[in-house]
C-alpha cells in the first residue's frame, strides 16, 4: 500500500498538443501485460534529458545520449520508445545493437531517421533484450497513438510500482496558458543522480532548446535528485522534458524572462509531485519521510547529512516500527562525514517535537511525544547543524518487511 | 540462526595471565541478565585501542580516549569496565559525568586512580545511563574475577548477538609461546571504522606500548574494518588490545623483529575470526558473503567497489532469496564512484562461475550455475576491475526479513 497515493483520475491528465502516446502488450517478460510505449512528438519538438551517472549505464541510455548529441540543428526528436521487463543493461555489444534496432524499426514506421528516436528500457539487468518481440509490438503502439492516452502510458511503464504515477498542471506563462503533463515509474533502486526511474514530462510550451535543457536540469535537481528509497543508483534512469511548441505563445528564449521562470517552476512542480509519488510508492513503504537539514555551511554537507539519515537501515526500520529510537538519527548525523562537526551544536526535531538540543536528549523531551509523531504516516525529521545558512531536503520512506519480500521475489 | 557459527566451547578459551574477568547482573536494562563486566589487568599491562570515528561518539569513548592519553609513563591501565543495555551516547554532560563516575567507583574498589580505568558501553542511544545501578553491581563483578572467566564475559557483553563470540590461540613467538584470547560483541550497525561492536583481545606477550598500538591498528584494519552488516557506524565502537607482559620472554621492542610479526599476525588472526563471527551473526543473516575486488589502481577504489556491493540492499536481498539477479552487482560496481571506470573491462565471478566478462553477461554463463552458488551458505563475489594491481576484501551478510524484525523490535 503506497503512502497517501492513489492512481490519478484519467480525466485529470490533460493532453499535450503535439504529443501522442500508444501502448502495446509485446510479451517482453510476461504475457498479456502492456509493456511497450511509443511517444510520438510533433516535428520541431524540443527534447532534453538527464541520465543516470552509473558507469554501467544501460545500452538505451548510451544510444539516447548519442542521438540527442548527433541531431542536425534543423531536425528534432520525433519519438520516444519505452519498454519494461528488461533493462538492456550489462548486455554489451549485443545490447547496443538491440537498442539501435529498436530505434531503426520505429523510425521506419514513422518515416524519420533512427537518430530521431530515443530508446528507454527498465526491468531486469543482464538479460538479453528480446528485440524481435519489441519490433513486432511497435505497429500496435502506433495504432494506439492518441494525445489523451497518458493514463494507459503511465500504466505501461510500471515495474514494481503498485500505482501509476502521472499528473497534469495548467500554468500561466505571460499571456498564455500552457499544459504540463508528466508520468514516472520507479519504486526501488531509487537514489539521487537518478535511479530505476523513468520520468517523462511534456508541455505544449514554446521554449528554445537551450532553455529546455536548463529547465530539465533544474527540475531534476529539485525533484528526482532529492529522493531515495534504498540508495541504489540504477543503470537506466532518465528524466526527459518535451516541449512541443504547439501552444499559442511567443517562444521563450531568455533565461532572465519571467515567462521562463514560470515555465521552469511549473515543470519543476510536476517533477516534484512525480518524485514524491515514487517515494510514496517506495518498495514496501508505509511512511513518507521528509528529511530537512538546516544551518549547514553549504548545501553539499546538508545533503550528506540528509542522505546519511535517509540511507540508514536502522533509522528506516525504526520508522517502520513507529519506534522513537531517535538516537539512531544522531548516530547517522555523526557518521555523515563532516569531519569538523561540533555535535554539541546539533538540534533534532521530529515534526514540532524538540528531541535533542545541543547534541543531547532535550530535558523536556517526552518519549510519548516522539511516539505520537512516529505513528503518523508522514513525518518530518529536522536537523539543525547551527554552523551556517545552507539547507537541503530529501524525501524517503521506511524499510519494511515488504521491501525484503519484493526484492527477494522480484524475478520469480 | 547465525551462519556456520556456534558458541565457543568454554574449555577452548585459554586464560591470559594477568587478565581477570568478572561479571554481574546489574539490572541496567533488563533484570536477571549479566550486563556488567570488569576486566582487571596486572600492573604494567600495555593497553591500546581504536575507536569509532562517529562524530557523535559516546561519553565512554571520549573518557577512554582521555584516560589513555593522560596516563603517567610509569602508570598503566588497571581495569576495563563494560556495560550493555545502554550506550551512554547522545547524553551530553550528564553522560560524561556518568562515565567518569563509573571509573571513579571502580578505581576506589581496585585501589587505583580513575584515569587507570577505561569505560565501555553498548546498547540504546540517547537514554540516561543508570550509573547508580552500575556502581552497585561492581562489587559483584570483583567477587567474580577469575582468569578462566572468558566464556561468561563474552556472554555478558552481548546485545542483539545470538551467540557469544570468543576465540583463543597459542602462538609461537621466537622461543616463547604466548596466549591470545579475544571476545567481541556486535550484530547490527556494523560498518568499517568501527560499528556497534566491542572487541577485546588480551595476550600475555611482553610487548612495548608503541608496538601494542601499531599491532591494534594493523589488526583492526584487517578485521573489524573489513566487515559490514548494514552500513551504520555506531557511536560506541572500540577494539582494545591488552598485553599483560606475564609470559616468560624478552620484551618485543622492534617493529622489524620477526617476533613482532608473529605477535601481530597472531593478534590479527584472532581479530579476523571475531570480526567474521560478527558478520556470521549479523542481524538476520542467512548467508556469509566474501566480496573480493581485484585489479584496482589502489586499495581505496577496491574498497569503494566492495562496499558499494556490500551495502546495496538490492544485492543483499538477492542473496537472501538465493536469486542470481547478478546484474544488481554490476549496477553497484557502476555507482561506486570510480569516475573513469571502463566497464567494458570488468569481470564478475560468483565463486568459480564466470558470470560477466568485459562488462556484459558471459556467453557461456548459465543461470543454473549461478543458482547453484547462490544457494550456498557461504559465497564469494569476485570482481576484476582489470586496471591495476590492488585488491581488497570485505565480509558481509544478506538482508533478510529477520533484519527488519530485529531492528523494528529492538527496544520492545
Amino acid at each position: 500500500m503506497p503512502v497517501n497515493l492513489t492512481a490519478p483520475d484519467p480525466r485529470s491528465l490533460l493532453p499535450v498538443k503535439g504529443v501522442a502516446l500508444g501502448v502495446a502488450a509485446a510479451g517482453i517478460r510476461k504475457p498479456d501485460r502492456k509493456d511497450l510505449l511509443v511517444m510520438r512528438l510533433a516535428d520541431g519538438a524540443k527534447v532534453a534529458g538527464v541520465f543516470t551517472k552509473n558507469r554501467f549505464c544501460a545500452a538505451p541510455v548510451v544510444v539516447a545520449r548519442q542521438h540527442l548529441g548527433m541531431l542536425d540543428p534543423d531536425a528534432s526528436i520525433r519519438a520516444l520508445v519505452v519498454n519494461t521487463g528488461n533493462a538492456n543493461a550489462g548486455t554489451g555489444k549485443q545490447g547496443m545493437a538491440a537498442a539501435r534496432a529498436t530505434c531503426t524499426a520505429l523510425a521506419e514506421l514513422l518515416g524519420c531517421s533512427s537518430a530521431q528516436v530515443l530508446p528507454f528500457s527498465t526491468g531486469v539487468i543482464m538479460e538479453p533484450l528480446p528485440v524481435e518481440r519489441i519490433v513486432a509490438g511497435l505497429p500496435q503502439c502506433i495504432a494506439d497513438l492518441r494525445e489523451d492516452n497518458w493514463a494507459a502510458a503511465a500504466q505501461a511503464i510500471m515495474t514494481t510500482d503498485t500505482v501509476p504515477k502521472a499528473v497534469s498542471r495548467r500554468i500561466r506563462v505571460g499571456e498564455a496558458e500552457i499544459t504540463v503533463t508528466g508520468m514516472a515509474k520507479g519504486a526501488g533502486m531509487i537514489h539521487p543522480d537518478m535511479a530505476t526511474m523513468l520520468g517523462f514530462v511534456a508541455t505544449d510550451a514554446r521554449v528554445s532548446l537551450p532553455l529546455v535543457r536548463t529547465a530539465v536540469a533544474h527540475a531534476a535537481n529539485h525533484s528526482f535528485n532529492c529522493i531515495t528509497v534504498d540508495g541504489d543508483t540504477s543503470t537506466n534512469d532518465a528524466f526527459m522534458l518535451v516541449a512541443s511548441g504547439k501552444a499559442d505563445m511567443p517562444e521563450i528564449t531568455a533565461a532572465a524572462a519571467s515567462e521562463y521562470a514560470a515555465f521552469r517552476d511549473g515543470v519543476t512542480a510536476v517533477a516534484v509531485q512525480l518524485a514524491q509519488a515514487i517515494v510514496r510508492d517506495g518498495e514496501g513503504a508505509t511512511k513518507f519521510i521528509t528529511i530537512r537539514v538546516e544551518g549547514g555551511r553549504n548545501g553539499e554537507e546538508c545533503r550528506r547529512v540528509a542522505y546519511a539519515i535517509a540511507h540508514s537501515p536502522l533509522v528506516k526500520t525504526a520508522f517502520f516500527a513507529s519506534d522513537p529510537n531517535l538516537g539512531r538519527i544522531l548516530a547517522a548525523v555523526g557518521y555523515a562525514g563532516i569531519a569538523d562537526l561540533d555535535v554539541e551544536k546539533v538540534d533534532l526535531y521530529l515534526d514540532d517535537v524538540l528531541v535533542a538540543k545541543n547534541g543531547a536528549r532535550h530535558a523536556a523531551y517526552l518519549e510519548a511525544d516522539g511516539q505520537r509523531v512516529m505513528k503518523q504516516a508522514e513525518i518530518t525529521v529536522r536537523v539543525l547543524l547551527n554552523r551556517g545558512g545552507a539547507a537541503a531536503t530529501v524525501w524517503t520512506c521506511d524499510l519494511s518487511h515488504d521491501y525484503v519480500s519484493i526484492n527477494a521475489d522480484y524475478r520469480s
